[in-house]
C-alpha cells in the first residue's frame, strides 16, 4: 500500500509509493526509446488487451479509437485504505497514498506528439480532462484531482507514446491553496490577463485565451494558458473556450517542438476561487543544488526573449 | 544585470540570470565528458591563470594547494546594483538579483570524487564552507549564504572536476523561514535526531553526529548530516564536530558511489535558532507533471529501505 507522508516541519508531501518500490542495484532507469518500444508498445492499436481494463475511449469516425483511458498498472495512489490523513500525531503526519491513477492515450498514431494532432482533436483531449476530473471528484476522499503530462525523456516520461496522466487523490496541494487564499478578495489571474496580454511577454490570443510567458518564469520557454473569462474549472468551459484553449495548446507546442524541447503540461484548476490556468513548463535545464537549497530558480532564459521566440 | 523576480502570487523566487542568457537554439546542453575536459580542465593544478582571481586556498605539505577557491566565471548573482527588493509595486515584486557566487575546488586530483577524498580533506573542506558564510555574510545586503554541491550530469553539473559552490545573495529562502518558524518554541530537530537516532531510518552515527533517511525522503536514498548537540550554523562547531561531520560524509558518499549516483548536497544552517543540517539528494529519478503540479514528490524508495542499504 503507498504511503502518503508529511515532512517533520515543512508542508511538503511525499507519497512513498511501494507498488514501484525496487531493490537498490534497478535505481538506473532504461533510457525511453521509440524504436525499441514500438514492437510491443502497450498503448498502441490492437495491444489493447495489455492495458488494464478500459475507462473509457473517444471513436474516430472509422470505427476505432481516437483517444482512451484507463488505470495506470505501475500507480502511484490506490483506492483502498484509508484517505483520513492523520492530526493526532504532531510528529508524523501521514495517510494512506489513496486515490485513482489513471492513463490517458491520447491518439492511436505511435509516430504523433500532442503537437501533431489537430485541433479538434486536442479539443477532445481536452473534454476528456475535464470529465475525469468530474467523474474522480465523486468520490468523497478525493480533494483534487491532478491532470498532466510528461513528455520526453528529461520530462520523466517511461513510455514514449504520447499520452497524459490523471493523479486523483486525498490532498489538495499547498501550491493549490496558496494560489486561492491569493484569489480570495479579488483575482490576481484576472489582473495578470489584463497586465499580460499587452505586455512584452504576451504569446498567442484569440477570442476567449491567452497565451503568456509568466514574469516569474522558472523554466526557460515556460508558458501559461489561461481562459480570459474568469472560469474556475475545465467543466464551465464553453465549447468555444475548448476550441480556443486547444488552438493555443497548439501552436505554442508546435513552436516548442522546433527547439525538440521535453516538457510537463499541468493544469491548475480552482476548487472555489482559484481563475484556472495551464502551464507548459519545458525541461532544458536541471534544477541542481541552489535551486534545491532555497527553491530560488535560476533561469538563464528571461521571459521577454521567450515571448519573442514563441510569436516568431 | 541578473535580476531577482518572485511570482506574481507565490513566495516562489527566480534569478532571471542574464549573464548566463543564450539563445533558443543553444539550450540544448552539452553533456559534461570527464575525458573530453581533461585536456583543458579549468580546475586543474596548472591552469590557475585560467579562472577568476583566487580568494584563497588551503594549501598541501608539498607547497601546492589541496582546496581553492574563486569568483564563479559565470555568476548566477552580481554584487552590483539594488539589492532592496520593492515591496511597492503589489503586482511586480522584484531586485537586481545581488550577491557573491563562487566556487570552492575540492581536490587539485581531477579523477577524485569528494567521496575518494580523506576523513581530514574533507573537515578542511567543511572548514572553507564555515569560513565563506562567516565573510560573506559580512556585507549586509547579503541574507543567506548557500553552500551546495553539484556532482554529476543528473545533478546539474557542467565540470566534472569535483567542486563545491557558493551564492550568498538578498533573499532568505522561504524554507529557511520556515524551518524556522517551526523552530521559535522548541527545537523540532533535536526531537527528530531523538527519535530517528534509534529508527529503523538511522544510518550512521558517531560521538557528535547522525546520519539518517528522512520519514519523508523526496529523493531515493536521501540522507540528512546533523550535528546531536543544537548547533545553529558551522561557525559555532567544535574541532570535533568538523571531523565527526566529514567521517558521516564520507561513509554516506562511499556508500552512494556504489550505485553511481549523480547527487546534489546542501547546507541549511539558521539564522535564529534552526539546528543546521546537511542534505545529501541523489538524482536518481527525475521529478515529472505531478511533482511539478503538486509539490507532492513520488518516491519509489522508502527511506526504511535506504537506510538498510546505507548500513550494510
Amino acid at each position: 500500500m503507498p504511503e502518503l507522508r508529511k515532512d517533520y516541519v515543512l508542508d511538503n508531501f511525499v507519497i512513498i509509493a511501494t507498488e514501484r518500490a525496487k531493490r537498490p542495484d534497478q535505481f538506473k532507469e532504461k533510457q525511453a526509446s521509440k524504436e525499441e518500444d514500438v514492437v510491443k508498445c502497450y498503448f498502441c492499436p490492437g495491444n489493447e488487451h495489455l492495458t488494464p481494463p478500459e475507462i473509457g475511449r473517444i471513436i474516430n469516425g472509422k470505427g476505432g479509437w481516437q483517444i482512451r483511458y484507463f488505470p495506470n498498472k505501475f500507480p502511484a495512489v490506490a483506492n483502498t485504505g484509508k484517505a483520513h490523513i492523520t492530526t493526532d500525531n504532531s510528529f508524523f503526519t501521514y495517510s494512506d497514498a489513496y486515490g485513482y491513477h489513471e492513463v490517458i492515450v491520447e491518439t492511436p498514431d505511435h509516430d504523433k506528439e500532442l503537437a501533431d494532432l489537430s485541433c479538434s482533436h486536442i479539443t477532445q483531449l481536452l473534454k476528456v480532462y475535464s470529465d475525469r476530473i468530474t467523474n474522480l471528484s465523486k468520490d468523497p476522499s478525493i480533494r483534487y484531482v491532478s491532470v498532466f503530462k510528461n513528455s520526453g525523456e528529461a520530462a520523466g516520461t517511461s513510455i514514449v507514446h504520447t499520452h497524459s496522466q490523471v493523479i486523483a487523490n486525498n490532498l489538495i496541494p499547498k501550491v493549490i491553496l496558496d494560489k486561492e487564499s491569493a484569489s480570495a478578495y479579488g483575482c490576481p489571474y484576472c489582473k495578470i490577463l489584463e497586465i499580460e496580454s499587452t505586455s512584452h511577454r504576451q504569446c498567442y490570443s484569440n477570442p476567449t485565451m491567452t497565451a503568456f510567458t509568466p514574469y516569474a518564469s522558472r523554466f526557460p520557454f515556460e508558458i501559461w494558458i489561461m481562459p480570459k473569462r474568469h472560469v474556475i474549472s475545465l467543466h464551465d468551459f464553453t465549447e468555444q473556450e475548448f476550441i480556443d484553449c486547444a488552438d493555443l495548446f497548439r501552436q505554442a507546442l508546435r513552436k516548442l517542438k522546433t527547439l525538440n524541447a521535453a516538457y510537463n503540461l499541468v493544469l491548475h484548476y480552482g476548487i472555489r476561487d482559484m481563475h484556472l490556468h495551464f502551464m507548459i513548463m519545458p525541461r532544458l535545464t536541471k534544477w541542481a543544488g541552489f535551486e534545491l537549497a532555497t527553491g530560488t530558480i535560476i533561469n538563464a532564459m528571461p521571459p521577454e526573449k521567450a515571448a519573442e521566440f514563441y510569436r516568431h
